[in-house]
């Protein structure tokens, strides 16, 4: 938190229309500075300069079906870390085949919730534990289904493939471990090798539309400066501790919204350094 | 209201790009969930878990003008129904061609100001009365150059239309009329039987972005729960309710949006049942 | 001022999908009104009843290649004044394509920050003071990594080529200046003779999305009731007094956000004309 407050880095999206003044707003109020761009040339020479990049799926338009295909492999090519939001994971062909070609070229941090981590393992053939019937875990939409606990092997198998895959690719040291967010009720990050449980929040980051999606943006901006289990952690910390704030001094989802983004803001380091980890 | 706040109903929005954000926290914020897409196949498949959809002619894109039609008639098809809200009819061929389009493949409630429901009932062939110069009736921009009681034949004349179509072609109950809601100073619902009027609100409604937009949301978000009447009622009142609120409670634009979405949350149905409703 | 507030004049917005809501909400703030378009069509019909245009180059689409070069070649051909504001001027292909095509099409006031300045003066061989190195004076992203002093020289050049061109092309009295607004610590605004630099605002303006984006919206308004110099001036002193204005009355940037857009609608035109303008 010290690290992005003092250096303001930029982590660019490419991000759905419904929340991306929210994950720009989020971005910035957590200490970092933004940038969103959709054309494969905009967003490479913008990754160039950025720490780190984030891909949410949600609101697909037709060009994306080869364009985002075509940046995933760019960035894993050029070495540029990035945050995967798998919105609405299993819904539509057009997502469907843009995050099965996300396969071969894997992001470094995944974060979801529980019926898209789900839907997304079984996708790239990773879920043994629930292969019995895949259809049962689609998300109702962008919202899940399915509730955190029941998404740990999913998680797990997704956090072990992508640092697997970049330790094959990449040139950076294969020893850091990537890392998956699962949000719910008690969040749920794992590097594959250990599982941390983060409870706190408000529920009514269920009643502002995008509190997931600029949560990955949010990791984004920590990536930036930091190991993917660090980003993860940080950022899902921060989001827990600002709902916090924001619950206590808002009269609805309106003032809710304005409290958090001040919350990102106004939160301290220490804060979140004092905030319950369960370690599974 | 009682239904929506305790069953949380999923209403799809293809909508502008302005006021997507505030679409989709109206919808959460008045007790549903929201989900936004553009691609067909997205569509279509969140229409089948989705209770309504919403589709909101603005800020339109090349590829609408065949992705709109076609989305249309397979949420007829399938019986899915939907509120239309046609921004700025009469303004730009693209967006002609597409709400001619509409004729073949109707909506089921229809939320617009009074210049879009004068222009679309000409373009549609309706409008009887005011035959004489359909370009008077052009809207400036998205905003209304006439007030609501000129609109009254055409919101009567489309509600009976979509009454009439979806009675021929739906497998739904052919007693279920449709309804059209025109907003302004006194809003206008009708089934094409009744015509009522709503009083109150705010003036500040027109002085922040989507308050029109939104409601057309709100209002998928009741059809997802309710008929069409009742929806098209029940969320013109509560937004003149919650405008009633937020007026008192708020130093400008910036503020009056914000107590809006919490008085979204708050009013009780209650308040809303004890609204005044003018029958004509 | 006034005149924006008595008559709300309509001022069309083709931006950014980011800040595209603050556009608008900020334009309706400042006593105008709001359309956005995207597909040449609509954007041409609506600029007939328009007062003024602006068009933002953030997020570019596949489709703008083609549709923004016709878009201002339309535009200037129909006399129609805009705003030009050169998002990330020098990072991309596209965008560098469609803002070489700008040149022969040029708008009539351009606002942005000092890179994106330097840049678009580079771009149009304009810049003689820097063209040792052209590759220096990219931005970082949307950010400035330039001060506004330093792109004194290439704001000058663009105003005096603006207002040149327009001269020659345009059916209106060639006495009328266009105009250049370089937004930072100090804002500068010039229309190629003279040069104003206006001190003042906030911090916590560059701690959230689109206080750029917007304020080339505000220009807009104000270009679609006055000349070019005035129209920059007055918007810059608008948001300057605003942001002091909100400053003092927010706990970070959620807060921040609200009161500024209360301030665009409460500051007086007196508070505004009190402003201390440095001439140089």
């Amino acid at each position: 938190m010290h690290r992005v407050r003092e250096t303001t880095p930029l982590a660019q999206s490419f991000t759905n229309f419904v929340t991306i003044n929210l994950v720009a707003n989020a971005q910035l109020a957590a200490g970092g500075t933004a940038a969103m761009s959709f054309l494969p040339d905009d967003v490479i020479e913008t990754a160039k300069i950025a720490g780190a990049n984030y891909i949410n799926v949600g609101t697909l338009l037709p060009f994306y079906k080869d364009a985002l295909p075509e940046i995933a492999q760019r960035l894993n090519y050029l070495d540029k870390p990035w945050v995967l939001d798998p919105v609405a994971a299993g819904i539509g062909r057009t997502r469907t085949s843009i995050l099965q070609a996300f396969k071969a070229a894997p992001p470094t941090v995944i974060r979801a919730n529980a019926s898209e981590v789900i839907a997304l393992a079984n996708m790239w053939g990773l879920n043994t534990e629930s292969a019995g019937d895949a259809s049962e875990h689609r998300p109702a939409g962008v919202e899940s289904v399915d509730d955190v606990d029941s998404a740990t092997g999913a998680a797990v198998a997704l956090a072990r493939y992508l640092t697997e895959q970049h330790a094959k690719h990449s040139s950076h040291d294969a020893s850091i471990p990537c890392a998956v967010a699962v949000s719910g009720i008690a969040d749920l990050v794992t590097d594959g090798e250990t599982v941390y449980r983060l409870s706190g929040g408000s529920s009514m980051m269920t009643k502002i539309t995008g509190a997931g999606c600029s949560l990955g943006g949010v990791v984004a901006t920590y990536l930036a400066v930091s190991d993917p289990l660090t980003a993860a952690l940080s950022a899902s910390l921060l989001y827990n501790r600002a709902g916090e704030v924001a619950d206590t001094t808002s009269h609805g989802p309106g003032s809710f919204q304005v409290a958090f983004l001040d919350a990102l803001w106004n939160v301290t380091a220490e804060q979140v350094a004092e905030s319950e980890i369960l370690v599974q």
